[in-house]
């Protein structure tokens, strides 16, 4: 009976459209979720007809997801949504393709090593870069180098800088960085260095605070001071958001240079 | 109108019995739940009266975990039942108070100092042992060494070793512990070699083949082979448990020879 009713014209007219339905996904990366919805608003009193789509909006470990279900006459409206979201939100958006952050860093490391010299995150860092099967392709190893003893002797952060800086600084995540990559002889290191919490927060540097920095082959780099919000489980795997992102960053910099 | 048939006499007697039931958490390791089955019904035909309690088991990140609810008169009926779990499973019993694996073993290491050199799991072990606050007074660090030139360099694993007995095998577990104590300066260390696949598996080492050891300061050492079933990530995962326990094994060892 359940068979026959499937093949009723009707039933398979409403089968039809919704076997046609669209899909899309952007991701973007540093931008609170208020900021997107004033943008939803603005969007749609420049005259562009979203509320023929279907948008949600989720905000996931630290990203934004916009995920848009629409019947395909309306691409062209999907189009110009997209467009003017990539227009406004050029520096956040890293995903128009629904592809991940993981996805996109792990393609981009094709043929590139990378080490890693981490602190508050606690070996997450590396298990990260390890999560999916082949990573010894392009992951060498790590260090997870919690004591200022172990960021000397493991990543050959000099004492005096750690006396000088503090365990969590901006130097302290470079020679972190720099550490990782020779150490493991990568192109690429890693170095993070920050207060997870719940405790070992100062006026000065509360919990939350993190340094990241990735090194590359010229000594080019990209660094990062954050303070991020959360408690402990958030802040060490929002961390390895962050840099996740720089590297994506860092690669993209150095495949432009390639290119060029 | 809720809050006077709150008030009503019938309804008061079932609140104060819902709000005096008791439960109990048994967890146990190394056991499949088939067995925990099976002991049930032989512990119901030795005349325990168990159909007063109830009784639901769980298999949970590769632990058995025994959940009872009871109401106070069958308490003691609780007990004859834990003594008969006590008495068949005390190999893999290992927690009669709802302790989890890892409260246990950070009480443990009250005192101690532990240091890691993984490679399969990838910073995962490390990141379990600096999941709560304050874990800097036990942990000094971790080594992910995932390049047989890593496990050489920042382990101090002799490349012959490797050559003669294969990166994943008992032999450079055992280094890569002693490694980890020695490179850390820590009381104890921590080694883990393996295959945690989709690919990399052979004949004689299959995926899911892990080599785990636990060094003490004197010598003694806690060794194990598995082969543990899953995907890349449950095995990560339970390779984390595996070591966990001989953690606990080794520092209860410790504590009964310092106490003699």
């Amino acid at each position: 009976m359940w068979e026959t009713a499937l093949e009723t014209e009707p039933m398979r007219a409403v089968l039809e459209r919704a076997g046609s339905y669209e899909q899309r996904i952007m991701r973007l990366f540093g931008i609170p979720e208020s900021e997107i919805a004033r943008s939803l608003r603005e969007i749609e009193a420049d005259g562009v007809p979203i509320e023929t789509l279907e948008i949600t909006t989720c905000l996931r470990r630290g990203e934004i997801e916009i995920a848009t279900v629409f019947e395909p006459p309306y691409a062209d409206v999907y189009d110009a949504f997209r467009d003017a979201i990539r227009a406004r939100h050029a520096d956040t958006l890293y995903s128009e393709d629904g592809s991940t952050i993981d996805d996109q860093v792990i393609a981009a490391l094709a043929g590139h090593t990378v080490a890693v010299a981490e602190s508050c995150t606690g070996g997450l860092m590396s298990a990260r870069l390890t999560e999916r099967g082949g990573s010894s392709d392009y992951f060498l190893g790590g260090a997870v180098v919690y004591s200022n003893e172990a960021k000397t002797a493991l990543a050959g952060v000099p004492a005096d800088l750690i006396a000088a800086h503090g365990a969590v600084s901006p130097e302290v995540a470079a020679t972190l960085a720099d550490g990782a990559r020779e150490r493991f002889g990568a192109r690429i290191g890693i170095g993070i260095t920050g207060i997870a919490g719940p405790d070992g927060g100062t006026d000065e540097k509360p919990v939350g605070t993190v340094c990241v920095s990735v090194a590359g082959p010229d000594g080019e780099r990209w660094d990062r001071s954050v303070l991020l919000p959360g408690d402990r489980a958030t802040i060490r795997e929002r961390t390895t958001t962050v840099v996740m992102h720089g590297l994506r960053r860092r690669l993209r910099e150095a495949e432009a240079v390639r290119r060029a």
